[in-house]
């Protein structure tokens, strides 16, 4: 079969044949029609020093994606071959503590397709019965390919709580864009965008942020208070990973508030824990992965119901063939979120 | 002044002059502008057995309104003359555990304005300064009349909690039908309404419920199965009251499903708590006015934030001096919301 | 091997000789050293209408226990043959929304050892993996045949949240008196204990009950709010199952307080919603089973860390060739809890 | 009256004749019999740069006492004369956001009695009736002298929730050491105390910490490991407010745990937040001072119930006319807990 391989240390990737998995009593194989490409596959073909550290190639890349069942093994019982399909891409061990108290998306024994074995950026892939998720025909192919990076949105959305609250979101790259809308769906009354480029402040506000304000601005405090009510957020969605914008961030929220933190420094942040945190009696939640598998209902739901819209996100749809370019856009950052196609 | 009085024990109410009241140091005197009429009214005028065993004549009744501050007491810091505002109708001890403890709402020694002191169908009413709600010019005055019964409905769908959840609403009378765009905007993906009346389900329809369903169909079960992907309701808002809409709401809610129950049945209910509560873990609340002021915070934010509209709620608008006719109304079942014009 | 069975409809159990059940590739065989005899054994001994809806004889009987790996199928990794388990005994479907959003507790389909598939009464059980749990050595082999019992007082304190409250317990039979030390080592500051009783509420003194009050007492209700700084309760624990009790226990609870039911009425219960529930703004919880497996470590860390005595609870150990005694104290309610000896 | 005042910026405090405060209709003036010594006073004391940037001489400083109520406005209902209280220090504006939705601990216009108003160490202290105390008779003097940084102790325990947990606690000063037995008794079933101070960590056993450690042991990690099933712990408390003890504290932590952070950095922390917060999924809880009253009620409940002992944490009691060796003893850090006796 066809896959986007990581064939060496060093940049790039290489399209070649290989063979197609093999697959296990309890596994799955699903012929992979579409995949989201995401920053991490970035690091992977740039080989910087995350990468490095984390993979071990020769590998198949590729972690968000959609398609079509194609077999399964002789113990699988939830799903059939032609289900079309979607798939957690975390692989819990399944006996830790975590994963044995509904906290599998925080097993330390995971295992991340694409990243520490082979991922999806091929024909076919194989995964274990239990991390596969059935699509519910209301879902496009495009949103399906990216219910991984949907879900960290929703993820993050949901454990932080915006339900009639004001929200800030730092960072509006590909996630922070989805969780605007997911945000108001999920009954935020204000959505506060917060970046430095003025190209994704402005897709923001199509995308339904009441406000949109550059990191940058001197007024920033001031307006967001203003926004308010003079209090400050509620809520804040930190997507950006930078320092900055996380204290910048912490100080937005008024007392009381609560942070949800997805976006990873890649250092140590130089934090003002006392005046952020601490007096304002702040709770502040790490989010890491999804739900396994609460926010893959949520998220379902969600599109389901017609409350969110990717349209606007989905900037680029292009054959797998076309790797090169679609990982240069993805350099430029002149894209929101690209989908390959894999298989028609 | 002009006040609407229940004079003595006995059907019926009497518009006539009366004292204006006094207030203390801690209070505010209100100019009433307009007044929501409830089904709480409607047992005074009635005088029923509830009444008879509640209500002390002569009372000036009525408990929902908005107006202006007309006067306030020296040691009034939080409001001024000429404040538009509304006011919460609970006046709590201050001195409970309840009270210390940020649930003042189900104070014991709570005194209710209409029912245990006088009330806002009249062109003044003297509040507590910490009862009187600040309202946002965005609220039209007419829902400002009703955030009481509005309010009620909130703090139904918060302490549920509906986010991404499909929500089962039995009773869509007045509150039965704001909850279903309050709950739209919380976050539910899927609100269903059950009632026996026709009338009222189309209403429902067309405030946003995805689906509505006659209590009386025997497909009812089956037909919320199949709405909610064969696992039931996420979340019952239970409206109503009625003994039988009890047993039917909490057997369509799913296991580990939450129920919020407001509706007051008038006599004990016989419930299938082994079947309906205890083998499927639900979580079932109590819900009892509003959370002072937890919820008026989430129902202005809501309403300035343009995400629900009462506007085919708030069926008629009448003048104090109509009292009889919005009485009979009420009475008739064919009114969903009346507000009554105290002032100009 | 030697097993209890329930050979066909009727009262009464026979000890017989029947075939050592076979172990899929995920099962685990397990040699039973002791097991606890629960109420439910009882109605399957008595052929109740329960018993006679539900059970399908000829079936092993018994779902409490502890013992030992015998034999592993191919696809077991977390435990080896000779390590001293217990086991859940509700075996969830695995792949229904609640199973996949940790609360496989509650899983609609569950099949219950000892009731819908054979049971531990018997020298081997076969149990899937994932049901088994690995006993710290400190826990004595008496209390580990009673984990799951004691799992159930365990979710029920936990569900409730008793840290720093004053908890009223109504029906202290096993499971109530399980529940006394557990709320204790829990955190609760008082524990008072509701019983017709006598005995019972002499047991429940020893085991650390604060206050224990009969429940024909006419001063009950003054009784407690005494001990409760005159607020009523923080919490219920209704472990009886009698529609009286938990009408009387919720009376007991103050505004605002939570009641966890894990006692299960056999009929309808004549409930006072609207004075005991909603006005009160009370959070009432449906218990069932034991959470999967967030109780089980709770459970462990209690024993193993010393802050819950069992020894008076288990009044008996027997072995079980001597059942027909055991199920005669059973009936005559002599006993608190009887743990039977299966293999040596 | 007789009090300790900081009259003027630079080091120390004289003690002298002061008039006695005024009341105002809902203050209540207490005759102030003992007091603790805070290290916020110590900083007050030496005049540091924290002190220099918010202390307004001339000031009465303290701000942990009981006594007994002498006068009450006209206003005041819920103490009398010869009442025996303690009170909460902060006083909070009543009217804002927080105040109103039961989170008055964080008022972002909270005024702290010995830091921004006339404190305790003096014969009388003049507080708002809504902050008064009334303690139980079955609370020690002593000890009621302490409630606002044993409550300091309890809201970091209860904000955590360490009911069935095991609990680190890094930085075992006066309040550090507090959390010890307040752990234990709200339910955490295995406490270890991390100090670098042997002598600390010694009072720490004594006060029923299960294990204590060296924060400088190399082997520390491996330790809390071993400890905890190779886990980690469930929570965190930190009460040293050291950067690199918060560090090292939350990477204690397991995945999915908690972590309540109550010592104060003087400086921003560089946080390695992608390890130790992100990644693993950690809720980090900023705490500050006491939720008001739910605290207090807990705090009261807890040592009237006898499951709080204090005896080895108070180590000095000492008449205020000594309170020159009263601070050089806390600066000496040879005491723990440190009560003057303002009045016989």
């Amino acid at each position: 079969m066809r896959a986007l391989v990581k064939e060496a240390p060093g940049p790039g990737m290489v399209l070649k044949d290989v063979a197609r998995p093999a697959i296990g009593p309890s596994d799955v194989l699903i012929r992979v029609r579409m995949a989201g490409i995401c920053g991490t596959d970035g690091h992977i073909w740039n080989w910087d020093k995350w990468a490095q550290s984390r993979i071990h190639p020769p590998l198949i890349v590729g972690h968000e994606f959609m398609g079509y069942v194609a077999e399964v093994g002789p113990a699988v019982r939830s799903v059939a071959v032609g289900d079309r399909v979607s798939a957690e891409g975390h692989i819990s061990c399944g006996t830790c503590l975590l994963c044995r108290t509904g906290q599998a998306y925080i097993c330390e024994h995971v295992q991340i397709i694409g990243v520490d074995r082979d991922g999806c950026f091929a024909e076919f892939i194989s995964m274990p019965e239990q991390n596969v998720w059935k699509l519910d025909p209301a879902v496009p192919d495009t949103w399906a390919a990216v219910f991984d990076p949907l879900g960290n949105a929703v993820h993050t959305v949901m454990a932080a709580g915006v339900s009639t609250k004001s929200v800030v979101i730092t960072g509006v790259g590909s996630i922070g864009l989805m969780a605007i809308p997911v945000a108001r769906a999920a009954g935020a009354t204000k959505v506060i965008a917060v970046d430095v480029n003025p190209d994704k402040l402005k897709l923001a506000s199509r995308l339904g942020a009441d406000l949109v304000f550059n990191a940058a601005s001197p007024d920033l405090a001031r307006d967001v208070l203003e926004a308010t009510n003079g209090d400050g957020a509620d809520v804040l969605l930190e997507m950006s990973g930078s320092g900055s914008a996380i204290n910048l961030g912490l100080s937005l929220v008024r007392n009381g508030g609560r942070a949800a933190l997805l976006g990873l420094p890649s250092d140590n942040v130089n934090l003002n824990l006392a005046e952020n945190i601490i007096f304002k009696g702040l709770t502040v939640l790490g989010i890491n992965g999804r739900k396994m598998f609460e926010t893959w209902y949520q998220t379902q739901a969600l599109v389901v119901a017609g409350r969110v819209d990717l349209a606007p996100i989905i900037t680029h749809v292009e054959p797998m063939a076309e790797f090169r370019r679609c990982f240069e856009l993805l350099k430029e950052g002149k894209a929101a979120k690209i989908v390959m196609t894999v298989t028609e």
